[in-house]
């Protein structure tokens, strides 16, 4: 990068060289996130504290045409925040000041580098919490650019449907605002869904207007074993189908169990089982588990354990929160690569056990777990980095469940979005649709500077 | 319109010339929606019953530079419907078949002319509801075209939030479709809630998955009398606040109550009062709606009735379905014409008090009735058409109250869209995104075609 772009940002972020970094650490640290997609390093780091910052930058990343790729937890799992076009990784960490908590609307405001638990931690002084729950402690805006999701996703909706209102910065440096603070509103067509779950293609995201959720009054769990991943799905669909309430529903196959328990010391039974969380005034939280409960044992339960113990509640959801991570360290030295298809849930039972067979077949190391109420499925994987075969044994099965997911009217990213790693299973789903999605690119980025690579097919 | 575009129109629909018309009075049932806005005739009236067809009718339109406005039960508030270019007014009442209920995903199928009241009876069958409920009888596919709300939605979301998947036509007869039948997806920009709310500027729809909920196994309701408008906002408020969780949360003013009455001879007492639902298992239900009506004796109700007869219960939700009829009832020779603000429901009571006032001052005839639990206010004024001065009155009050809805941080149409009464008012609350707006209708509609003059400013 030219010295004088490099002079510029620095004036652009108040004069404090600190922030504008082209040491060789922190282009490391923002040259991965958690995908196994191949490292790149961005030429420059640049930490922004303001929207007026973020914008100084993008005026100038226009003029000098450098690409853009914003920057959060960096745990994303498809490439999605890699600068495979170098230029600027723009960190917005340090925009993390939450500013406002709207007790009695139920709302939050907050900057982008806010976590989900930082978030969390503040306004559960309220009696309040936000449920869009993915795992890793993601930044809200990051969330917010991949439409993340999670464990209570089956209840909550995603980012999506949490976001009310965006502050954003176009390339160019032009700061919008969509949406409003009210809980609904038809004005004019909807740029802040179309912004939710573009990935930093379209604009930055500079604050975020949430939705908050009253903590429920009461929680139950259970875990529910299974002989077969097919019974497990099955149950699942079944309660989704009944229209039973529940707050998380999740599937983990027999040797993702195995993993935890290694990982943490538990000793769940090492089958398929669902994990089901209820949750309302205490009648209905206990009446929504038991009617998942009659499923599961009229289905197929080998065994039913009611957490109903909040020290063994959280630990259930530690556990099927820590198997990316117990998962790794199952496997020292291999990396970890998970996929990501959806289906109706009527077809996730068929889905699971084609995944299922493929694992079987190609003898590659890994688990299935699944955001089972949504028919959200993921195979972790872990493969020896060296290998060309693995990596493209793996690549095929990536390739196979994409077509299954389709051919059953699914989708090819339930929550992790396209970044690099799905554009070309975006154009299998949506093939009629790039046309119209580089037209909006073009009109929002005319130079393409912004996350280049990534999305559009 | 030449004939020989006539004749081009009739051989798009398999050449019926009866769905093809020019007569007067299927062009004057064309020219008007339920809003007080001008009439205005269509050149001609079509009537396709396939996506075949629409992609015909659009490809000469968009050939012959004529404007088509769609056209479903004519329910709309703010002119959506009406063809200010004249053109084609393409009624999508025959395209009206439920293509697939999808009971175990809890989705449904269907093409854009399918009714509300039809979809529920059609899946009642199966323990299932379609919960957005605007009060009218509207088409599905009008209902997603201006992201209709009602009074569930405070429960339950708006259209945006119950459409999975659409197809569509773009102007030059393009189909597409977007979305999947998955409960959540990642893939792509969301174009799906791009064109919900689009008002038929971008494409036309002719295919929508919707998602279902289950019938709530038991649902109990409550009237709430109150002194004064702003006690009744307060408890609505409050509730919210706290994470009651409510199925509709109604606010009526005096005025309305007694037209109401009038209307369907009840003895509701005529004061401001809430109307209030919850549903769920059995305990909730009745825990849920003890939370809410303890809120409003604490905070000054004067009269609360627990409507736990089927009947009487069904007979509130008719007498609060029934408010925009029985106020033109109530007012013969006069037109109707309704606000639709939103505002973050803390300030709902200022926002009523001020239109309270506005009414007051300007002595017009109406009621406020709101959506209570969603911060949306409507205020039902009725007119005399001949009368310049009130005419000038009403446009006066809701220019006020879309001020006041802004200055609260709140929208200038909660539920009724933009159409073509509140493009400035769109102006005032996204002029910054109108630049955006007008992009994105060129990359659409590159020949203005689709129902042109609304929306945009």
């Amino acid at each position: 990068m030219e010295q004088r772009v490099l002079e510029a940002l620095i004036h652009a972020v108040g004069g404090d060289a600190s922030r504008v970094s082209t040491g060789d650490s922190e282009r490391d640290l923002h040259s991965r996130d958690l995908s196994a997609h191949e490292p790149r390093l961005p030429d420059v780091v640049v930490y922004p504290t303001s929207t007026v910052e973020v914008s100084r930058v993008l005026a100038l990343a226009h003029e000098h045409h450098v690409a853009v790729t914003p920057f959060g937890a960096g745990s994303s799992l498809e490439g999605n925040a890699l600068p495979v076009h170098g230029g600027i990784s723009l960190d917005l960490t340090r925009m993390a000041k939450i500013k406002r908590i709207g007790a009695d609307d139920l709302v939050a405001i907050v900057e982008p580098g806010v976590t989900r638990s930082g978030l969390s931690a503040a306004v559960g002084t309220h009696g309040l919490w936000f449920p869009v729950d993915p795992g890793a402690d993601a930044t809200l805006g990051g969330m917010a650019a991949t439409n993340a999701a999670g464990t209570t996703t089956v209840r909550y909706g995603k980012m999506r449907n949490q976001v009310l209102a965006l502050e954003a910065v176009l390339a160019g440096g032009r700061v919008i605002r969509t949406g409003t603070a009210a809980a609904k509103t038809s004005a004019g067509y909807d740029l802040t869904a179309l912004l939710v779950g573009s990935e930093g293609t379209l604009a930055v995201i500079t604050e975020l207007t949430l939705r908050l959720q009253g903590i429920p009054e009461h929680t139950v769990a259970a875990r529910m074993s299974f002989p077969e991943l097919e019974a497990a799905c099955t149950v699942a669909a079944t309660a989704v189908a009944a229209g039973a309430s529940v707050q998380r529903l999740e599937l983990l196959d027999a040797a993702t169990v195995a993993i935890v328990n290694a990982y943490q010391g538990t000793t769940y039974p090492e089958t398929p089982c669902l994990f089901v969380e209820t949750a309302g005034n205490r009648a209905a939280a206990i009446e929504d588990l038991d009617v998942v409960v009659s499923f599961g044992r009229e289905l197929g339960a080998t065994g039913v354990v009611i957490e109903d113990d909040p020290d063994a509640r959280a630990l259930l959801w530690k556990a099927r929160h820590s198997v990316a991570y117990a998962t790794t360290a199952a496997s020292p030295g291999r990396r970890h690569r998970t996929t990501d298809t959806a289906v109706p849930v009527s077809e996730l039972a068929a889905h699971a056990a084609y995944a299922r067979d493929l694992l079987e077949r190609t003898r590659l190391k890994g688990g299935i777990i699944g955001h089972a109420g949504d028919g959200n499925l993921h195979v972790d994987l872990m493969f020896d980095p060296a290998c060309e075969q693995e990596l493209a044994a793996i690549d095929e099965i990536v390739v196979l469940l994409v077509g299954d997911a389709l051919a059953r009217g699914g989708t090819v990213t339930g929550e992790h979005g396209v970044g690099l790693g799905k554009r070309a299973a975006l154009a299998r789903e949506h093939g009629d649709l790039v046309e119209l999605y580089t037209g909006i690119k073009q009109l929002f980025d005319p130079r393409g500077i912004m996350n280049p690579g990534k999305v559009i097919p």
